[in-house]
Protein backbone atom coordinates (compact mmCIF):
# COMPACT_ATOMS: atom_id res chain seq x y z
CA UNK A 1 0.00 0.00 0.00
CA UNK A 2 2.95 2.31 0.37
CA UNK A 3 4.44 4.22 -2.51
CA UNK A 4 7.29 6.18 -2.63
CA UNK A 5 7.17 9.66 -4.29
CA UNK A 6 9.88 9.60 -7.18
CA UNK A 7 11.03 13.27 -6.28
CA UNK A 8 11.53 12.29 -2.45
CA UNK A 9 12.31 9.22 -0.41
CA UNK A 10 9.58 9.75 1.84
CA UNK A 11 7.04 7.58 2.07
CA UNK A 12 2.88 7.73 1.89
CA UNK A 13 1.90 5.13 4.52
CA UNK A 14 -1.78 4.17 5.98
CA UNK A 15 -3.12 5.50 8.94
CA UNK A 16 -5.07 4.36 11.44
CA UNK A 17 -6.83 5.32 14.68
CA UNK A 18 -6.74 2.34 17.23
CA UNK A 19 -8.75 2.39 20.66
CA UNK A 20 -7.78 0.75 23.66
CA UNK A 21 -11.14 1.00 25.78
CA UNK A 22 -9.99 -0.59 29.65
CA UNK A 23 -12.57 -1.27 32.24
CA UNK A 24 -12.28 -3.30 35.35
CA UNK A 25 -14.76 -6.07 35.65
CA UNK A 26 -14.66 -8.81 38.76
CA UNK A 27 -11.76 -7.27 39.98
CA UNK A 28 -9.75 -7.41 36.72
CA UNK A 29 -8.52 -5.13 34.11
CA UNK A 30 -10.09 -5.54 30.87
CA UNK A 31 -9.96 -4.39 27.28
CA UNK A 32 -12.88 -4.30 24.80
CA UNK A 33 -12.18 -6.26 21.43
CA UNK A 34 -13.84 -7.10 18.08
CA UNK A 35 -13.14 -9.82 15.90
CA UNK A 36 -12.33 -9.22 12.70
CA UNK A 37 -14.63 -10.74 10.05
CA UNK A 38 -12.26 -9.73 7.07
CA UNK A 39 -8.59 -10.61 5.67
CA UNK A 40 -5.82 -10.03 6.78
CA UNK A 41 -5.82 -11.64 10.34
CA UNK A 42 -9.91 -12.65 9.60
CA UNK A 43 -11.00 -14.14 13.24
CA UNK A 44 -8.48 -12.75 15.15
CA UNK A 45 -9.26 -10.60 18.36
CA UNK A 46 -8.34 -6.61 17.08
CA UNK A 47 -8.70 -3.18 19.08
CA UNK A 48 -11.59 -1.31 17.68
CA UNK A 49 -9.83 1.03 15.10
CA UNK A 50 -10.18 1.75 11.55
CA UNK A 51 -8.24 3.84 8.35
CA UNK A 52 -8.58 7.51 8.52
CA UNK A 53 -10.56 8.77 6.24
CA UNK A 54 -9.76 11.91 3.54
CA UNK A 55 -10.04 14.45 5.65
CA UNK A 56 -11.24 13.37 9.13
CA UNK A 57 -9.97 14.15 12.19
CA UNK A 58 -7.87 11.63 14.07
CA UNK A 59 -10.07 12.16 16.89
CA UNK A 60 -12.95 11.74 14.99
CA UNK A 61 -11.60 8.20 13.20
CA UNK A 62 -11.40 6.53 16.51
CA UNK A 63 -14.52 7.77 17.75
CA UNK A 64 -16.13 6.43 14.54
CA UNK A 65 -14.52 3.11 14.37
CA UNK A 66 -15.58 2.29 17.87
CA UNK A 67 -19.01 3.46 17.59
CA UNK A 68 -19.41 1.09 14.33
CA UNK A 69 -17.86 -1.86 15.56
CA UNK A 70 -19.11 -2.06 18.82
CA UNK A 71 -22.05 0.26 18.99
CA UNK A 72 -20.51 2.46 21.68
CA UNK A 73 -20.26 6.43 21.63
CA UNK A 74 -20.06 9.66 23.44
CA UNK A 75 -16.78 7.99 25.20
CA UNK A 76 -13.90 10.68 26.25
CA UNK A 77 -10.94 8.85 24.18
CA UNK A 78 -7.27 10.26 25.00
CA UNK A 79 -4.77 9.56 22.07
CA UNK A 80 -2.05 7.93 23.68
CA UNK A 81 0.86 7.37 21.25
CA UNK A 82 1.69 6.31 17.33
CA UNK A 83 3.05 3.59 16.70
CA UNK A 84 4.99 2.83 13.64
CA UNK A 85 5.16 -0.66 11.44
CA UNK A 86 6.51 -1.67 8.75
CA UNK A 87 5.23 -4.98 6.79
CA UNK A 88 7.35 -5.51 3.76
CA UNK A 89 5.30 -6.62 0.60
CA UNK A 90 2.02 -6.40 2.30
CA UNK A 91 0.68 -3.56 3.26
CA UNK A 92 3.83 -1.24 3.29
CA UNK A 93 3.61 1.39 5.97
CA UNK A 94 1.41 1.40 8.58
CA UNK A 95 1.19 4.16 11.25
CA UNK A 96 -1.20 3.55 14.22
CA UNK A 97 -2.47 6.44 16.28
CA UNK A 98 -3.60 5.14 19.67
CA UNK A 99 -6.08 6.14 21.76
CA UNK A 100 -7.11 5.15 25.20
CA UNK A 101 -9.76 5.11 27.71
CA UNK A 102 -10.82 3.50 31.10
CA UNK A 103 -14.85 3.53 31.96
CA UNK A 104 -16.70 2.15 34.48
CA UNK A 105 -18.01 -1.28 33.71
CA UNK A 106 -21.40 -1.05 34.31
CA UNK A 107 -22.12 2.15 32.71
CA UNK A 108 -21.16 0.84 29.07
CA UNK A 109 -22.60 -1.53 27.24
CA UNK A 110 -21.73 -3.02 23.67
CA UNK A 111 -23.66 -4.01 21.27
CA UNK A 112 -24.69 -7.77 22.14
CA UNK A 113 -22.75 -9.53 19.42
CA UNK A 114 -20.27 -12.45 19.89
CA UNK A 115 -17.94 -10.77 17.85
CA UNK A 116 -17.20 -8.34 20.83
CA UNK A 117 -15.59 -9.10 23.99
CA UNK A 118 -14.28 -7.95 27.04
CA UNK A 119 -10.93 -9.31 27.68
CA UNK A 120 -8.95 -9.95 30.62
CA UNK A 121 -5.10 -8.61 30.30
CA UNK A 122 -4.44 -11.50 32.15
CA UNK A 123 -6.12 -14.03 29.55
CA UNK A 124 -5.55 -12.09 26.30
CA UNK A 125 -5.24 -13.97 23.17
CA UNK A 126 -3.04 -13.20 20.34
CA UNK A 127 -4.32 -10.13 18.77
CA UNK A 128 -3.91 -8.77 15.17
CA UNK A 129 -1.35 -6.71 13.81
CA UNK A 130 0.39 -5.11 16.54
CA UNK A 131 -2.41 -4.78 18.58
CA UNK A 132 -1.06 -6.54 21.48
CA UNK A 133 1.82 -3.96 21.53
CA UNK A 134 -0.33 -1.10 21.26
CA UNK A 135 -2.48 -2.23 24.54
CA UNK A 136 0.77 -3.07 26.51
CA UNK A 137 1.74 0.00 25.75
CA UNK A 138 -1.75 1.45 27.00
CA UNK A 139 -2.00 -0.44 30.27
CA UNK A 140 1.52 1.13 30.89
CA UNK A 141 0.52 4.30 30.78
CA UNK A 142 -2.80 4.08 32.43
CA UNK A 143 -0.85 2.32 35.32
CA UNK A 144 1.70 5.76 35.10
CA UNK A 145 -1.76 8.04 35.23
CA UNK A 146 -3.55 6.75 37.79
CA UNK A 147 -0.26 7.18 40.20
CA UNK A 148 -0.92 11.05 39.93
CA UNK A 149 -4.79 11.50 39.30
CA UNK A 150 -7.98 10.73 39.83
CA UNK A 151 -8.64 8.64 36.93
CA UNK A 152 -9.08 5.61 38.51
CA UNK A 153 -11.90 6.73 41.06
CA UNK A 154 -14.35 7.06 37.97
CA UNK A 155 -14.45 3.44 38.13
CA UNK A 156 -15.78 3.59 41.72
CA UNK A 157 -19.52 3.23 42.81
CA UNK A 158 -21.05 6.21 44.89
CA UNK A 159 -19.89 5.44 48.49
CA UNK A 160 -16.67 3.15 48.71
CA UNK A 161 -14.05 1.46 51.52
CA UNK A 162 -10.66 2.15 50.77
CA UNK A 163 -10.42 -1.55 50.09
CA UNK A 164 -12.15 -1.31 47.31
CA UNK A 165 -10.07 1.90 46.00
CA UNK A 166 -7.15 -0.51 46.62
CA UNK A 167 -8.73 -3.49 44.63
CA UNK A 168 -9.71 -1.39 41.76
CA UNK A 169 -5.61 0.24 41.73
CA UNK A 170 -4.39 -3.46 41.91
CA UNK A 171 -6.56 -4.47 39.12
CA UNK A 172 -5.11 -1.99 37.02
CA UNK A 173 -1.72 -2.35 37.96
CA UNK A 174 -1.31 -5.71 38.01
CA UNK A 175 0.18 -6.75 41.61
CA UNK A 176 -0.71 -6.35 45.05
CA UNK A 177 0.00 -2.94 47.02
CA UNK A 178 1.19 -1.92 50.35
CA UNK A 179 -2.06 -1.04 52.40
CA UNK A 180 -0.39 1.79 54.18
CA UNK A 181 1.63 3.07 51.62
CA UNK A 182 -1.39 3.35 48.94
CA UNK A 183 -3.82 5.10 51.44
CA UNK A 184 -0.61 7.37 52.21
CA UNK A 185 -0.43 8.63 48.36
CA UNK A 186 -4.48 8.08 47.72
CA UNK A 187 -5.20 10.43 50.61
CA UNK A 188 -2.86 12.80 49.27
CA UNK A 189 -4.38 13.38 45.80
CA UNK A 190 -7.45 14.99 48.13
CA UNK A 191 -10.23 13.76 45.93
CA UNK A 192 -12.12 12.09 48.84
CA UNK A 193 -14.12 13.03 51.86
CA UNK A 194 -15.67 10.55 54.35
CA UNK A 195 -19.42 10.27 54.13
CA UNK A 196 -19.55 9.72 58.18
CA UNK A 197 -20.85 6.01 58.02
CA UNK A 198 -19.31 2.87 57.57
CA UNK A 199 -19.70 -0.38 56.32
CA UNK A 200 -19.36 -4.14 58.19
CA UNK A 201 -17.80 -6.87 55.44
CA UNK A 202 -17.27 -9.88 56.96
CA UNK A 203 -15.60 -10.61 60.04
CA UNK A 204 -13.42 -7.40 59.69
CA UNK A 205 -14.05 -4.37 61.36
CA UNK A 206 -16.75 -1.86 59.86
CA UNK A 207 -14.98 -0.03 56.91
CA UNK A 208 -15.15 3.61 56.66
CA UNK A 209 -17.00 4.98 53.85
CA UNK A 210 -15.82 7.46 51.62
CA UNK A 211 -17.24 9.53 48.44
CA UNK A 212 -15.66 11.48 45.67
CA UNK A 213 -15.30 15.05 46.65
CA UNK A 214 -16.00 16.69 43.46
CA UNK A 215 -17.39 13.77 41.51
CA UNK A 216 -18.52 15.83 38.46
CA UNK A 217 -15.25 16.27 37.57
CA UNK A 218 -14.91 12.38 37.22
CA UNK A 219 -17.63 9.97 35.43
CA UNK A 220 -16.30 8.53 31.96
CA UNK A 221 -12.86 10.22 31.26
CA UNK A 222 -9.49 8.72 30.01
CA UNK B 1 0.92 14.15 -2.13
CA UNK B 2 -1.83 12.43 -0.66
CA UNK B 3 -3.71 9.89 -3.09
CA UNK B 4 -6.79 8.42 -2.40
CA UNK B 5 -6.17 4.43 -3.20
CA UNK B 6 -8.34 3.47 -5.93
CA UNK B 7 -9.28 0.33 -4.09
CA UNK B 8 -10.97 1.96 -0.87
CA UNK B 9 -11.90 5.35 0.32
CA UNK B 10 -8.58 5.74 2.86
CA UNK B 11 -5.76 7.92 1.65
CA UNK B 12 -1.64 7.53 1.96
CA UNK B 13 -0.98 10.93 3.73
CA UNK B 14 2.73 12.15 4.45
CA UNK B 15 3.74 11.56 8.07
CA UNK B 16 6.96 13.87 9.68
CA UNK B 17 8.07 14.17 12.82
CA UNK B 18 8.89 17.26 14.76
CA UNK B 19 10.76 18.40 17.65
CA UNK B 20 9.59 21.12 20.44
CA UNK B 21 13.08 21.51 21.98
CA UNK B 22 12.53 23.86 25.17
CA UNK B 23 15.48 25.35 27.69
CA UNK B 24 15.12 28.09 29.60
CA UNK B 25 17.49 31.35 29.09
CA UNK B 26 17.55 34.41 31.67
CA UNK B 27 14.01 33.06 33.49
CA UNK B 28 12.26 32.76 30.13
CA UNK B 29 11.33 29.88 28.17
CA UNK B 30 12.66 29.19 25.21
CA UNK B 31 12.40 26.73 22.41
CA UNK B 32 14.95 25.75 19.28
CA UNK B 33 13.84 27.35 15.68
CA UNK B 34 15.51 27.30 12.38
CA UNK B 35 14.76 29.25 9.47
CA UNK B 36 13.57 26.94 6.33
CA UNK B 37 15.80 27.36 3.04
CA UNK B 38 12.81 26.00 0.91
CA UNK B 39 9.57 26.64 -0.23
CA UNK B 40 6.93 25.98 1.29
CA UNK B 41 7.25 29.01 4.11
CA UNK B 42 11.06 29.38 2.40
CA UNK B 43 12.81 31.93 4.98
CA UNK B 44 10.19 31.10 7.87
CA UNK B 45 11.26 30.11 11.03
CA UNK B 46 10.27 26.13 11.93
CA UNK B 47 10.24 23.41 14.39
CA UNK B 48 13.09 21.06 13.74
CA UNK B 49 11.71 18.09 11.60
CA UNK B 50 11.23 16.00 8.31
CA UNK B 51 9.45 13.50 6.51
CA UNK B 52 9.98 10.35 7.58
CA UNK B 53 11.79 7.64 5.43
CA UNK B 54 11.03 4.24 4.37
CA UNK B 55 11.50 1.58 7.50
CA UNK B 56 12.66 4.21 9.88
CA UNK B 57 11.23 4.20 13.23
CA UNK B 58 9.57 7.60 14.16
CA UNK B 59 12.15 8.40 17.20
CA UNK B 60 14.75 7.96 14.62
CA UNK B 61 13.00 10.54 12.32
CA UNK B 62 12.88 13.11 15.43
CA UNK B 63 16.57 12.61 15.97
CA UNK B 64 18.16 12.21 12.97
CA UNK B 65 15.90 15.87 11.55
CA UNK B 66 17.39 17.29 14.87
CA UNK B 67 20.47 16.34 14.33
CA UNK B 68 21.03 17.30 10.90
CA UNK B 69 18.99 20.63 11.26
CA UNK B 70 20.55 22.11 14.48
CA UNK B 71 24.09 19.70 15.23
CA UNK B 72 22.63 18.50 18.41
CA UNK B 73 22.11 14.49 19.07
CA UNK B 74 22.33 12.14 22.28
CA UNK B 75 19.13 14.38 23.18
CA UNK B 76 16.12 11.97 24.75
CA UNK B 77 13.11 13.27 22.68
CA UNK B 78 9.80 11.98 24.14
CA UNK B 79 6.28 11.62 21.64
CA UNK B 80 4.00 14.19 22.79
CA UNK B 81 1.11 13.80 20.41
CA UNK B 82 0.16 13.39 16.68
CA UNK B 83 -1.32 16.21 14.61
CA UNK B 84 -3.99 16.02 11.66
CA UNK B 85 -3.47 19.00 8.87
CA UNK B 86 -5.48 18.88 5.41
CA UNK B 87 -3.96 21.31 2.44
CA UNK B 88 -5.97 21.32 0.19
CA UNK B 89 -4.76 20.73 -3.34
CA UNK B 90 -1.29 21.63 -1.61
CA UNK B 91 0.22 18.86 -0.45
CA UNK B 92 -3.12 17.18 1.23
CA UNK B 93 -2.97 15.14 4.44
CA UNK B 94 -0.03 15.52 6.93
CA UNK B 95 0.42 13.69 9.86
CA UNK B 96 2.81 15.63 12.46
CA UNK B 97 4.55 13.26 15.00
CA UNK B 98 5.70 15.90 17.56
CA UNK B 99 8.38 15.15 20.12
CA UNK B 100 9.61 17.17 22.71
CA UNK B 101 12.47 17.83 25.03
CA UNK B 102 13.39 20.19 28.08
CA UNK B 103 17.16 20.97 28.18
CA UNK B 104 19.62 22.65 30.24
CA UNK B 105 20.92 25.86 28.28
CA UNK B 106 24.00 25.42 29.08
CA UNK B 107 23.95 21.78 28.22
CA UNK B 108 23.28 21.80 24.34
CA UNK B 109 24.90 23.95 21.69
CA UNK B 110 23.38 24.09 18.44
CA UNK B 111 25.64 24.84 15.24
CA UNK B 112 26.50 28.23 15.08
CA UNK B 113 24.41 29.80 11.93
CA UNK B 114 22.16 32.27 11.53
CA UNK B 115 19.41 30.15 10.67
CA UNK B 116 19.61 28.43 14.14
CA UNK B 117 17.89 30.39 16.91
CA UNK B 118 16.27 29.79 20.01
CA UNK B 119 13.30 32.10 20.39
CA UNK B 120 11.37 33.26 23.39
CA UNK B 121 7.71 31.54 23.78
CA UNK B 122 6.46 35.15 24.74
CA UNK B 123 8.24 37.07 21.36
CA UNK B 124 7.70 34.23 18.93
CA UNK B 125 7.85 34.77 15.42
CA UNK B 126 5.18 33.20 13.02
CA UNK B 127 6.34 29.39 12.28
CA UNK B 128 5.64 27.54 9.32
CA UNK B 129 3.10 25.15 9.06
CA UNK B 130 1.38 24.08 11.96
CA UNK B 131 4.41 25.08 13.78
CA UNK B 132 2.90 27.09 16.86
CA UNK B 133 0.09 24.67 17.40
CA UNK B 134 2.06 22.08 17.79
CA UNK B 135 4.57 24.28 20.08
CA UNK B 136 1.60 25.82 21.96
CA UNK B 137 0.50 22.20 22.33
CA UNK B 138 3.88 21.25 23.81
CA UNK B 139 4.12 24.06 26.06
CA UNK B 140 0.86 22.74 27.93
CA UNK B 141 2.14 19.45 28.10
CA UNK B 142 5.62 20.74 29.77
CA UNK B 143 3.69 22.69 31.97
CA UNK B 144 1.37 20.21 32.92
CA UNK B 145 4.31 17.28 33.36
CA UNK B 146 6.57 19.51 35.68
CA UNK B 147 3.83 19.51 38.14
CA UNK B 148 4.44 16.14 38.99
CA UNK B 149 7.50 14.65 37.99
CA UNK B 150 10.84 16.22 38.87
CA UNK B 151 11.71 16.94 35.43
CA UNK B 152 12.34 20.65 35.72
CA UNK B 153 14.77 20.12 38.50
CA UNK B 154 17.49 19.38 35.50
CA UNK B 155 18.03 22.76 34.93
CA UNK B 156 19.07 23.60 37.80
CA UNK B 157 23.25 24.25 38.71
CA UNK B 158 24.16 21.81 41.30
CA UNK B 159 23.13 23.70 44.17
CA UNK B 160 20.22 26.06 43.99
CA UNK B 161 17.95 27.80 46.62
CA UNK B 162 14.34 27.63 46.21
CA UNK B 163 13.45 30.68 44.88
CA UNK B 164 15.80 29.70 41.99
CA UNK B 165 13.12 26.59 41.13
CA UNK B 166 10.78 28.93 41.38
CA UNK B 167 11.70 31.01 38.56
CA UNK B 168 12.26 27.98 36.25
CA UNK B 169 8.60 26.98 37.26
CA UNK B 170 7.49 30.36 36.31
CA UNK B 171 9.44 30.75 33.45
CA UNK B 172 8.15 27.44 31.72
CA UNK B 173 4.70 28.33 32.83
CA UNK B 174 4.56 32.08 32.27
CA UNK B 175 3.00 32.68 35.05
CA UNK B 176 3.62 34.13 39.08
CA UNK B 177 3.77 31.43 41.77
CA UNK B 178 2.34 31.48 45.32
CA UNK B 179 5.61 31.16 47.25
CA UNK B 180 3.80 29.44 49.60
CA UNK B 181 2.13 26.37 47.51
CA UNK B 182 4.58 26.53 45.06
CA UNK B 183 7.62 25.66 47.78
CA UNK B 184 5.08 22.68 49.82
CA UNK B 185 4.39 21.07 46.67
CA UNK B 186 7.83 20.78 45.69
CA UNK B 187 8.84 19.54 48.71
CA UNK B 188 5.97 17.18 48.94
CA UNK B 189 8.02 15.77 45.12
CA UNK B 190 10.81 14.48 47.73
CA UNK B 191 13.75 15.19 44.71
CA UNK B 192 15.62 17.77 47.36
CA UNK B 193 17.70 17.49 50.11
CA UNK B 194 19.14 20.35 51.74
CA UNK B 195 23.07 21.14 51.77
CA UNK B 196 23.19 22.57 55.20
CA UNK B 197 25.04 26.34 53.59
CA UNK B 198 23.11 29.16 52.66
CA UNK B 199 23.32 31.73 50.17
CA UNK B 200 23.68 35.56 50.76
CA UNK B 201 21.98 37.48 47.85
CA UNK B 202 21.89 41.41 48.05
CA UNK B 203 19.73 42.77 50.83
CA UNK B 204 17.96 39.83 51.58
CA UNK B 205 18.25 36.96 54.00
CA UNK B 206 20.55 34.51 53.29
CA UNK B 207 18.69 31.58 51.44
CA UNK B 208 19.09 27.51 52.09
CA UNK B 209 20.92 25.99 49.46
CA UNK B 210 19.32 22.67 47.87
CA UNK B 211 20.37 20.35 46.20
CA UNK B 212 19.09 17.02 43.98
CA UNK B 213 18.15 13.73 46.06
CA UNK B 214 19.22 11.60 43.31
CA UNK B 215 20.79 13.58 40.39
CA UNK B 216 21.56 10.48 37.99
CA UNK B 217 17.81 10.10 38.06
CA UNK B 218 18.04 14.08 36.03
CA UNK B 219 20.36 15.66 33.66
CA UNK B 220 18.87 16.08 29.93
CA UNK B 221 15.24 14.05 30.21
CA UNK B 222 12.57 14.82 27.95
Amino acid sequence: MATISAETDYIQPAVTADTALFSVRGGELVALTVRREREPFAGWWALPGDYIRAEEALDDCAARALAEQTGLDAIYLEQLYTFASHYPGRWGRVFNVAYFALVPFAAVSPRNDENIAWQALSRLPRLAFNHEDILASARRRLAAKIEYSALALGLLPEVFTLAEVQAVYEAIKGERLDKRNFRRALLALDQLEVTGEKRQSGAHRPARLYRLREPSNLGIIG
